[in-house]
């Protein structure tokens, strides 16, 4: 095994955490790199499907998982067999788990973390939360992000995404680790600014949502998308993170994958916004998460404790949590005085 | 009529050269603020037609005249009456176009332009062809830009723009000039990047029809157009523009509306390139200008002369001019070294 590869010196022993459609697919795709990968699937009734499936029918059907993806509900001894974490969980229950393997106290394992979101109470990253609960040291963590809908990942259909670190080291390993023909792997340091790409945009993609279901038209949409990306970069730059962050793969692109395809549910729960529907209701018929509805509220207060302007946000936030009609959100957003487009 | 608004200091009487849709988007949307604009539509039977009928019906049916909009064919007398220009003709027809007016000796008039697009063999912006052979000085020029479909504002669907002038009086006073609630104009000094901006994102748009018409999916079609801004801002940061413009309404906001809009010329084109068309077949089909087609291979020019590196432009150019195969092309977009998203 002299030409085994390596990950920070390591061999490559890949830990995925989450057996929702973004971890299935992750673990999937270094799995067909020929590594061997394990699947931490949190529910043990799912996990045993799984296992005896060869393939996740609830959150990814049809990518039917090569010889080297194992998937198991052990954290313990999963975890002490691993030589990194791909982490895949849903944002609301990463400081539970990042609780979990520290508990374990097996050694602490580089991160490449996958999730998006915002903490609800804390107002945390994930990169956050890891750095409170886990992994105190930020060179070992990287954050994966860009726009990429798991099912057409493991189609091998054409893919880009960006990795950040800060740590330039981790950034490259990470980017040889994922890159292949038809999944491009860029680089950034910007950590903090990916992270809020990947949790503002559920909130933008919703208010665009909201307009077609409104029946706003294309016009209204990509008005939204724009000043939507300009709010969600005047956040990103109060918090410290690099504007050009922004305007990459995990900003501009998540974006336009998420506030357009199809397969979005932050769309999708926009759109039937957008036609009168009550929340309640979509979430009920829904069944999933649909990460913006937390993210708004989350976004409305950071951006309240930093005194930034977030008008597309604060529509949304108002419409889910504070029965603002349509009318008034939208009115909200459009009746506001005359400006140059890079005044805040 | 002492009220009566002024613009730069005159009566507001717009003429808007041009009978298009943008053009006729434009002078109804002015004449809708009850200004007394006039509509000159160069073909005669055309002129005539709406004339009679009060309406477009070839470019844009359905949006019925207000009063005080007039129609002619007469450059010379409308002309004489007028205090600013609205440019809405295509690119390619500015220069003999600009060349008559300068002809009939009447004074020179500010110009606000609507007009996307690189002229062919000078690679001239419209701003660089009109200093040339009709205005010297360029505080009296604007470009108006961003994420408009016609038959959207004149619905008054919610639409937002951009005006750019290096003149801040300029660009305020067309700001107010345009501004409704409906319709919101935001500022900007970057007149040349507004420009590339808007002649460029119609080869991204080629660019993400091709890779819907060849069945590349979701995450394919958001990489291309990210990768697209990012060599849009490229080639524009090159030419002396600067690279925020790009990441506003007429950047981000048009790109995407031309890449995914039902209603883009563009982007239909390279749908059916996708499907394996042939490109003489589709615009014989169209009948009507697709801006891009032209715009690949000047930008291509402009970023070889430059020394400026336009992948996405080149693959489109290659597919367009040299013959070169869907799955070359597409090869070459892919098969690129690992790098760092903002690597040049």
């Amino acid at each position: 095994m002299g030409n085994e590869p390596l990950f920070l010196g390591k061999p490559v022993r890949p830990l995925v955490l989450g057996g929702g459609s973004w971890g299935t697919a992750l673990a999937f795709h270094l799995a067909s790199k020929g590594l061997p990968v394990t699947l931490w699937v949190r529910d043990e009734t799912l996990c045993a499907m799984i296992s005896s499936d060869r393939e996740n029918r609830v959150y990814l059907p049809g990518a039917i998982f090569p010889k080297s993806l194992d998937v198991t509900s052990n954290i313990e001894k999963s975890l002490s067999e691993a030589s990194f974490i791909v982490l895949a969980i849903p944002c609301q229950g990463v400081r539970e788990t990042m609780k979990t393997l520290s508990s374990l106290g097996a050694p602490r394992l580089p991160i490449v973390s996958g999730t998006k979101g915002i903490e609800q109470k804390s107002l945390r990253m994930v990169s956050e939360i890891v750095s409170e609960c886990y992994l105190s040291d930020p060179d070992q963590y990287a954050v994966l992000s860009g726009p990429s809908f798991a099912k057409e990942v493991v189609r091998n259909s054409p893919t880009a995404v960006v990795v950040a670190s800060r740590s330039q080291v981790m950034a490259k390993e990470t980017q040889s680790l994922f890159n292949t023909n038809y999944f491009k792997v860029y680089t950034r340091a910007d950590v903090k600014g990916l992270e809020i790409c990947g949790a503002l945009k559920n909130v933008i993609a919703l208010a665009a949502g909201i307009s077609d279901g409104m029946g706003l038209g294309a016009n209204s949409r990509a008005a939204l998308l724009t000043r939507g990306l300009a709010e969600m970069t005047r956040l990103g730059v109060a918090l410290g993170a690099n504007a050009t962050t922004f305007s990459g793969l995990g900003g501009v692109g998540d974006l336009y994958l998420t506030a357009t395809g199809e397969q979005s549910r932050n769309r999708t729960v926009g759109v039937r916004l957008g036609r009168g529907e009550k929340l309640e209701d979509i979430l009920r018929d829904l069944g999933q998460v649909a990460e913006g509805v937390t993210t708004a509220q989350s976004a409305h207060m950071l951006a309240l404790g930093h005194g930034v302007d977030l008008p597309v946000t604060r529509a949304v936030y108002r419409l889910l949590y504070e029965e603002a009609s349509l009318v008034e959100v939208l009115r909200d957003v459009m009746d506001r005085p005359m400006k140059d487009e890079e005044e805040f």
